[in-house]
């Protein structure tokens, strides 16, 4: 039987309650709407950590101007209920006006990692993850934060942006959650009409191909993007905006496969924006 | 008596000597070459903190590529006797290579507060002095943080980046401190001959100056920056780079003054930069 998790709004509140934690003390960032992907997180951390944090803050400064902040889904209530079920000590839903005060202008950027994939299609994102996710190792100071897979390209940022301005923090990347069908889980989902939730299978679909052609030796990084690549354009409701086959730490595009490597791709459903990846190797 | 301080250079190495100071801890960061000024810094450390923990690095990342990296001077061992006697608990001179290793690519900015001023005249400037706080906050994990207002505005960069990126570290700014004659202690006053080093003493006159016209009464911003240029430009040896009256926090030039004004300047001697400013109101 978990006991209710502490839920603070106001940052000196949640600085007053973090000094009494037990540590190591494990974070794990949200923006809310809970899936099983987030609670997957906070039972590694709850492993892992004497104390677990949750933050959940829809950030503005991730989304750009013609995207989804508006719009997207929330539900404090639930998302109470179901870090409650999964032994989380202490919830911080800070404000727009604490996290960004009038007078805000400090940013943090990557020079290369923040360049292709999702930062090509979304200008400003990764800036504003990676500003935020720094507002929040130093708000909370954990000895852990959680992060999922994925998020691949956001996952390559925050280890490097926390290895390169030392913050003291052990970043884990945890695996992607997929419903029982295989759709990888995120709280965008809830966009998809019947017929788009079912033509979404396609994404998991496409990267279980590749993985069995590179199981059977496929090394060639052209080979396996046009797999995919043709999987996709096969299913009628699905657009694909990118397919990469990329150096898992550097992002860089391979010719043929050698070490570690990230495969990925972004898929229109209709509005809704699908992403989803493997690593190989 | 003070005993000599411990001498770190490895990151790790710092991270375990500073598991055992006693807190409050308080930083001085410098790039060495200690002078007057910096020993103020750790005065006030040391009145204020239970450990004073100094940094030396010669931040590439903060000069320009026409700028004295190279030339900077540099003098360890007279660094390191002058910390004995002002009660330094630890030194740490980190490498280059641990601070950039290969592939570094994050960088801390702010939006408004680089432009100006040195940030003008000196682009990327404070991208690095932003950055490489913001490490070595991370490293040494101080709850004090002494800064000279020597840099009034690297002293506004660093309170505002502090507090935008919610560093749990209180931004001390220190007053500049002056030899006997009025000039602002500075590592570069080194490189002016006498006539310049005379020539110099223009600086501190023309604050005095405006200090005075301020105190009778005078709130028009041009006319104070008026004042200040022809003093300069009566000084055959120096030349005036710019002149400015801002608010001391947005650093915005003001027509009129109504609170807490920045009246700086960076002149040249020769070759030699200096800048100096005052706090008015």
């Amino acid at each position: 039987m978990m006991k209710s998790p502490k839920k603070v709004i106001r940052l000196s509140d949640l600085r007053s309650f973090r000094m009494k934690l037990p540590e190591p003390v494990g974070l794990v960032p949200t923006m809310g709407f809970l899936h099983e992907g987030h609670l997957s997180l906070v039972r590694q951390a709850r492993k892992e950590c004497a104390s677990v944090v949750v933050s959940i803050f829809v950030n503005p400064t991730q989304f750009g101007p013609a995207e989804d902040l508006s719009k997207y889904p929330r539900d404090l209530e639930r998302d109470l209920q179901l870090m409650s079920s999964a032994g989380v000590d202490l919830v911080w839903t800070p404000t727009m006006e604490e996290m960004y005060p009038a007078g805000y202008q400090t940013w943090v950027s990557l020079e290369e990692l923040m360049k292709p994939l999702e930062g090509s299609m979304r200008p400003g994102h990764f800036r504003g993850v990676a500003t935020v996710v720094s507002k929040l190792f130093n708000c909370v100071q954990p000895q852990k934060a959680y992060f999922g897979q994925k998020d691949a390209q956001q996952a390559a940022v925050i280890r490097r942006m926390s290895a390169d301005l030392n913050f003291p923090i052990e970043v884990v990347i945890c695996p992607i959650v997929r419903e029982a069908d295989g759709l990888a889980m995120s709280s965008r989902n809830i966009y998809l009409d019947a017929r788009e939730r079912q033509a979404a299978l396609v994404l998991n679909r496409s990267l279980n191909a590749a993985r069995s052609a590179y199981e059977k030796g496929e090394r060639n990084a052209s080979v396996l993007r046009k797999l995919v690549t043709d999987l996709i354009n096969a299913e009628p409701l699905a657009r694909l905006q990118y397919v990469s086959c990329a150096d898992n730490e550097t992002l860089m595009e391979l010719v043929s496969l050698t070490g570690k490597t990230l495969l990925s791709m972004a898929v229109f459903l209709g509005k809704t924006r699908l992403i989803d990846n493997l690593v190989l190797g």
